[in-house]
C-alpha cells in the first residue's frame, strides 16, 4: 500500500488505445466517493467519461495539457456549500477524493495527472465542458483527471529529501 | 488497495496505550510527502510528535476534540506560497498528503481522523502548539492527526449512494 503511494507519480504523456472498462471505472469513483469530507458534506462528484463522441466533443474545447488520446477522463464537481458556521471544506473534500482516485488509478494499472489550474483558469473551456456533460451552475468543475494506459515512461519529479520536510518533535528536530 | 481505500474511518476514539513504532511512523511520513503537490511546490510539510514529554505538553493546551490518549499526533504545516502566477495549491497540497496519510495509518493497523476546523480556528490553540513545537511564522499548522490502535469499535457515518453523487458521459447520467 505505501510502495503504492510512493510509485503514484503524475503522467503527461499519451495513452494506448484499448477502453478503461467501466467495472475499473467505477472502482476509481467508489474510492474518490470513499474520501472523508468536511462534516460529512459529501461535497465533491464525479462524472466519468468513456464514450468516444463525448470525448471527442472534449477534445475539441480541450485547453489544458491532457493527451486526447486518453481513453477515459474523470471530472471531479465540487458544490461549494458551506459545512459548519461560514467555513467551507469542499476544496480539501476534493482534493483527498482526488488523491483516492489518483491511488486507484495506480493500483489498476493505469496513469493520470491531477490536471486543476490548467482547467479552473480557462472559464471557456469550463462553460463548453459544463455544456457538453450538463453541469449545473451549483457544480463547478474543479479538475480533470485522464485515466489510461501510458504509451510513455512516467517521468519523475526530484522531491526534497525527508529531513527539509519531516521532523520529529519540533521543527528541524531530527529525533 | 481500493478495499483499504474503503475501510478508512474516521475515528474519535481513545487509543490503547502502546507507543507507535519509529518505523512506522516514518512510513506514515513519506506517505504524506509522496503526495503530489501544484507545480511540485511541496508546501507541506509535518511534525510526528511521540515524546510523551511533549505530548503532555500539546494535551495541557488542547482544546480540539483528539483523545489525550493518542501516543502519537501528526502536526501537518503549510507554506502559503504561490505556485504559479498569483495561484497558490498548498491547500490541495496538504489534503492530498493528509489522504496519503490516513491511508498509511490504517495500512499499518492503526486509526486517525482529520482534525482541521477544530485546530485551526482556535488561534490561541495554534499559538501554543507554534511554541511547543517551535514552528516558525511562515509554517502553518492546518491540522492534526492522532496516531493509535483504537479501543473502541470505528463508528461509520451514512454516505450518500453511489448514484448521487458519480455519473457515466453527463450529468446524473446512469450510463
Amino acid at each position: 500500500m505505501i510502495d503504492l503511494i510512493k510509485s503514484r507519480h503524475s503522467y503527461r504523456g499519451s495513452f494506448q488505445p484499448q477502453p478503461v472498462p467501466r467495472a475499473d471505472l467505477i472502482k476509481i469513483l467508489e474510492a474518490g466517493l470513499a474520501a472523508p469530507s468536511g462534516c460529512n458534506k459529501q461535497t465533491t462528484s464525479l462524472i466519468a467519461v468513456d464514450d468516444p463522441q463525448v470525448l471527442a466533443q472534449i477534445w475539441d474545447v480541450m485547453t489544458a495539457p491532457i493527451s486526447h488520446t486518453a481513453p477515459a477522463l474523470i471530472a471531479v464537481l465540487a458544490q461549494k456549500i458551506v459545512s459548519y458556521r461560514d467555513k467551507t471544506y469542499y476544496m480539501q473534500d476534493y482534493s483527498a477524493a482526488i488523491e483516492n482516485m489518483l491511488l486507484a488509478i495506480k493500483a489498476l494499472g493505469y496513469e493520470s495527472c491531477w490536471v486543476e489550474g490548467q482547467v479552473t483558469e480557462d472559464p471557456d473551456m469550463v462553460q463548453a465542458i459544463n455544456g457538453i456533460l450538463h453541469i449545473p451552475a451549483d457544480y463547478h468543475l474543479v479538475c480533470l483527471l485522464p485515466v489510461g494506459i501510458a504509451t510513455d515512461e512516467v517521468k519523475l519529479v526530484a522531491k526534497k529529501p525527508f529531513e527539509e520536510r519531516a521532523w520529529f518533535n519540533g521543527f528541524m528536530k531530527k529525533d
